[in-house]
């Protein structure tokens, strides 16, 4: 029988750090963190999304910044609100919530955003960064997967890892990070023949693919590590992609889905933006 | 018994091909493709590079423009000279020669170079944009190793790719361009613990680890494709991480060392430049 992983918990673990971090900073008078976030148009998951950051952020002690903007904002308009941003030293990260309004460049819109203030890592250049192993911001959902297998106390090193998934904002960024941490990588995706088998000789699996239920005990090996990043939505309720109780069957440890991977990835977004204020130094 | 991979052939089709691009822009009275080789120093092997794409972009019609530098020149002058490049119109592509005098910082200098020039691929941006699949100049030996795969036929979509060697100018990004083929991709490195079974389940495999020799017929599955990365010098002669005989034995297509990889790299400097010219489209 495996261990529950949980996400909550540990996320609880990481905002502790940060509230004693600024807690720290207000005592030496020193100035606390701020996340600007940009809403353009009315989506409902962007505006639930930004009223979980301003409320983490208020929790935590850093300051929230929200700008709203009109759906039909021009292009150049958006780009020219970033660079106000960018040059604005009392900011610190700078998110863009996604997706844009049809008639805006999504490439272009997030180029826009400084490397030094891009918390979500969207950037070519912090991209790059990521993949040459350089000091650079980590994407959340991949930061949080990383630090959710080494809650579990295994040493990375020299484990096979594979990857279901290849996204550009979840699988390939894990595939990087785990890399760094010595494990052998796989990436496996829809054009994969021999999936079950390859999984099955994972030390630790990471589904990102976003099909419900689709990892079972067959893709699992025994005493394994399963990080399920998987949130469908299934008759009204978010949904994994594994199996959580087949999984939990022959792994070690396991992810539930709600309050895995998900639980954590806002207080990384904290994380990155207190990181950003200490590298930028100012 | 195997078929050898030439790439010293590919790369004479390779040349014929850039030849008559260059050809055709003559006759439209177009101007051709401009390389900029910057040397800083004495370095034995930098100048042999050199002197090779000096000859190369002869051979083809591209005009080589080379500028050396004393070997105590100031890291602003450098970066001061690489601006002057990236305003110059009538250059396409620029190459710092590396390894760099210790005084310089590679990361500052190479940084420094418009990433609409950065034909070697050594800037963040473009390292990025390679990683999101985005249009982007592919780093030489990568670009060699990916055309001599498909120089075989082999359809590398499913296929179990196995990559030794994790460096940010060879591994790294050759399991990038394997994976946009919807190859199945592994990375293995020293750490990997069970190296000859994941080899030997490798439909391709690139051995880019620098040990001459290292990989023998355990490593090699039946009818695979085996491409040799390595170039170490042993008794004077270049030696590949491939045992060549034993690979003959049981993969479909090997390459040599030499005339494999190495022999096409140079000429991919030549195609890079010659689209840097037609992206930039000045």
């Amino acid at each position: 029988m495996g261990t529950i992983i949980n996400g909550r918990e540990k996320a609880k673990e990481t905002r502790e750090e940060i509230k004693n971090f600024v807690a720290d900073r207000i005592k030496a008078s020193k100035r606390v963190p701020s996340l600007a976030t940009v809403l353009i148009g009315e989506d409902g998951g962007s505006i639930s999304y930004m009223n979980n950051q301003t409320k983490l952020c208020n929790e935590l002690g850093l300051i929230p910044k929200n700008i709203k903007l009109k759906e039909d904002v021009l292009e150049s308009e958006v780009i020219k609100l970033i660079h106000q941003l960018n040059e604005d030293y009392s900011i610190d990260g700078i998110i863009i919530q996604l997706p844009l309004p049809k008639h805006l460049n999504e490439k272009n819109i997030t180029s826009a955003i400084s490397h030094k203030k891009d918390v979500d890592c969207l950037t070519d250049i912090n991209m790059g960064k990521l993949y040459k192993g350089e000091q650079s911001f980590i994407p959340c959902t991949p930061q949080s997967i990383l630090h959710l297998i080494k809650s579990t106390g295994i040493n990375i090193s020299g484990k096979n890892a594979v990857i279901i998934g290849r996204s550009n904002i979840v699988g390939k960024p894990t595939a990087q990070l785990l890399l760094n941490e010595n494990a052998t990588v796989t990436v496996c995706h829809s054009k994969t023949v021999n999936l079950k088998e390859i999984c099955s000789n994972a030390d630790i699996l990471v589904a990102a693919i976003g099909r419900p239920g689709f990892v079972t005990r067959e893709f699992i090996k025994e005493g394994s590590v399963i990080i399920d990043v998987g949130t469908s939505m299934v008759e009204g309720k978010i949904a994994g992609d594994v199996n959580f109780e087949e999984a939990m069957e022959k792994a070690a440890f396991v992810t539930p889905v709600p309050g895995g991977v998900g639980a954590m990835t806002t207080t990384m977004l904290m994380k990155n933006t207190c990181e950003a204020m200490m590298r930028n130094a100012y």
